[in-house]
């Protein structure tokens, strides 16, 4: 690089760095406001992080980070470059493009319409009217066909906004993996309802003292590996995992006293997303390189310390004495076989939140393809409930009976957040393939989880996934990292043989 | 107004306005970092923090404030001016003057010399050396010289920094009221001393269990009026109050099981800083109509809960009995007036922060009498700890034997903070001067708190302090609300009378 090529680049990395100062300050306000704020806080907490925010896209699209993209463009860091300083230049101006193409009128327009949309959502939701509902769909999917031209695309429309939560993901590409995965999986559901053994469910829902419950989470968290010298556990409504900092990184949950599951493969799940979070190179905070790579890549992490690790036999084969000390009075006369084919239950349900791990992705698949249906034009806003339920059918083999169950569901759509989620199944499979190519690598990983060794495992995320921040894409980085394409392979091999055993029809 | 100076006014009040945002944003991070970040955050938070005060820095000298000041003084709201828009004008451009004052450069200066002296300041305390501090003494004193010099002053320039803590105070009015206080309370204490009477402090030593300490002060905290809607108490090393906004107010203690005076008045102390914060015109947050007066104004608050109210013989008359009942251990068998005399032991000691109602004033008088002989030359930095020793036997009966209990216990100077120690006794001066004017206004108050009525005192508080805001300055408000100037006479009335009753001398 030449000696003005470096002087750009660290001219934008402090720029760079600002704005993430800005981001964790406000990822402050959020945890406090989810936490510990008292509610007379709560009209205040909206103008500061609305403040903050304000100043944060200031400087987002402040002209002069243009000028030194340019610049370094310019003098050779653009594409066709592969080195972590043209990822800085790459991905510091995919978020420089997107946010100054899109005007603020419609960046206003689609926040105003969010904010109605989502009460009206809320109202439509409890009454189980979609009519209530449809205006602001309908306003919301022309406000993001918008937004899509504004920001520009190869093939299809909808990729602008894929771009948005996983950068570089296409339709193409995720169709090729969803559209063999949902038929297997259809296939997979129909062979477990098929079969004669069912685990005893009853048995999580007895009695989980909650201050024990807090206990075994916290100690489960830290087997894993999530650091409590450099992170939090907190209580909230709606579990997250934030990033305060380099050094801070903060995890919720909350606790219901009859049900164990919910609080403790959450705690997991956010202690994944965590773990990425205080695996990413603190020396490169503030610019590209030390960050998250996408949404789906972050869905990986959380899912597979969840599902991978903290469903598998292995792992209950270390913790189930303690799970049973903790729980005497719920798990004493429980085996460790009925345990395990409880917390491995599938059955078809209407509600995505409370779905297994096998069912979890068909209902993601539906509402992709639902998205994208609406967004070709191939459906329209009138036609959603009927839809919906005709494909819920054909593939659970169940029909909502209320759209409140069905397409009214989930506040993602209200909430202007279209492209968001197949980055949850992209997470699943993701966590598969990576997953299957850490046990070729470290050696027999389940033997080790019997043990309680979970740093290996960790210790291969870290110098694999984490450490290279957004040096690539999420597709080059499975690539690279498992030496194929992104493929529905992986995760369906693991469900098939998992369910396939617990089922009886392997 | 004229339209013009309205409008002028409304910009002034948005800029003041975003400022305020950014503070309750930086207050946020200092609560976090008090109360609940773990140890890995430490290191960002500084730049967090520190990034957030460049910003606030920056807008606090925007020459937009000063255009805009001049146009509303030029258009009749400057000086002679008594109007509540006026006082707006006054005190942001009070606060204008003095950051655009001070070079930049002298700021940068002091803020190094803060951080560089107070490890030197630290390390000599451990170590009893004053040699190892007095480098960073005098380099402190030349610096904020310089200040005093770049602000200005009318009569001494020790009132430009007094400035900064309690605007518009005067080491004129401070001295006249100091002088004939501190003659009288060592009269006072020496009365005490004589006496054959004294309380068995042992009893406060006694087991109190955390969990009930903190259910009692938050019992008391809520029942003298500080609202847990809009405010939360947490656990801290250094007990503060902070304003995260309005409707957010914050308090802090720490429980010792052996010590419960410690946290039980620190929560009470809290509190009314709380109730004060939780008081302001929230129609008004953002300017100074809507801002705490000043230090001295604050602690006036928090020290007339603390000892004008919760160390009365009719507080305890109240709280007695559910004291004992959280702590039958303690004091089951300990009478009410054994504990009254308790809670309000006077005895001499060397340190400040652990001294009782009536010494404490002494302390800070030596501390104010030191600050300004160093300031006007009469005191040089080498003659520091033989001063203060000297001082301390004629006011106290009792000499320092080291410099870790005499000169060198205090942080405030090595972090520049000098004109800051006066603001302690000016609160319990304006404090005992209020709640005098407050009993003849609100009528037999002592019964009222005997029958656990807070709520008149609290809304007399609301009424005739909070509710103004900056609209003026501390001596005028004082004037106003008692009728009469800053005097010694109540604070030595009140004592007088009190230590009188329990000592037997009055």
């Amino acid at each position: 690089m030449t000696p003005k090529a470096q002087e750009s680049l660290d001219q934008l990395k402090k720029i760079s760095r600002e704005i993430s100062i800005l981001g964790t300050c406000g990822a402050l306000l959020g945890w406090d406001e989810r936490t510990h704020m008292p509610p007379g806080g709560a009209e205040f907490r909206a103008e500061q992080s609305g403040y903050l925010a304000g100043l944060t896209h200031k400087r987002l699209v402040d002209p002069r980070i243009g000028e030194l993209l340019e610049a370094l463009r310019a003098d050779g860091l653009g594409n066709g470059n592969y080195s972590p300083e043209a990822a800085i230049v790459r991905e510091i101006g995919r978020a420089y493009d997107r946010a100054t193409k899109i005007p603020q009128s419609l960046v206003e327009e689609i926040t105003k319409c969010a904010s109605l949309g989502e009460t009206a959502w809320a109202k439509a939701r409890k009454q189980s009217d979609y009519s209530i509902f449809k205006p602001w769909l309908t306003k919301m999917i022309g406000l993001k066909k918008q937004e899509a031209e504004a920001v520009g695309y190869e093939d299809d429309p909808y990729d602008a906004l894929l771009d948005d939560f996983e950068p570089g993901a296409t339709v193409k590409a995720i169709e090729a993996a969803f559209t063999p995965l949902r038929v297997e999986l259809v296939k997979l559901l129909d062979k477990i309802k098929n079969s004669q053994r069912k685990p005893d469910v009853g048995i999580l829902d007895r009695r989980y003292p909650v201050d024990k419950q807090e206990d075994f989470g916290r100690l489960a968290a830290k087997a894993i590996g999530f650091d409590f010298e450099r992170g939090r556990l907190d209580v909230t409504v709606h579990p997250f995992c934030t990033g305060i900092g380099p050094g801070d990184t903060r995890i919720t949950t909350r606790y219901h006293e009859t049900n164990f599951t919910g609080s403790f493969f959450g705690i997991l799940h956010e202690s994944g997303h965590g773990i990425y979070d205080q695996g990413l190179n603190r020396q490169e905070f503030g610019n590209p390189l030390g960050d998250a790579i996408s949404l789906g890549i972050h869905e990986s992490q959380s899912r597979m310390w969840e599902n991978q690790v903290g469903r598998s036999r292995a792992f209950w084969e270390y913790f189930y004495p303690t799970a049973q000390k903790h729980f005497p009075e719920a798990l004493g006369n429980v085996s460790l076989d009925a345990f395990y084919f409880a917390i491995n239950d599938v059955r078809p349900s209407f509600i995505r939140t409370e779905s297994d791990e096998a069912t979890y992705n068909l209902h993601i698949m539906l509402r992709f393809e639902m998205e994208r249906a609406i967004f070709s034009g191939d459906l329209t806003v009138d036609d959603v409930p009927a839809v919906w339920n005709e494909k819920f059918t054909s593939y659970f083999g169940i029909t909502p009976s209320k759209d409140s169950d069905g397409c009214l569901q989930d506040v993602h759509w209200s909430a202007g957040l279209i492209g968001y989620f197949p980055t949850y199944t992209l997470g699943n499979l993701y966590s598969a393939q990576f997953f299957a190519q850490a046990k070729k690598d470290v050696g027999d990983m389940y033997a080790m989880f019997r043990r309680g060794e979970f740093a290996p495992l960790k210790k291969w995320l870290n110098d694999n996934i984490h450490h290279h921040g957004q040096r690539y894409r999420a597709d080059e980085l499975v690539q690279r990292v498992t030496g194929k394409p992104l493929s529905h392979e992986a995760l369906l091999a693991y469900m098939t043989e998992k369910f396939g055993k617990l089922y009886s029809f392997a």
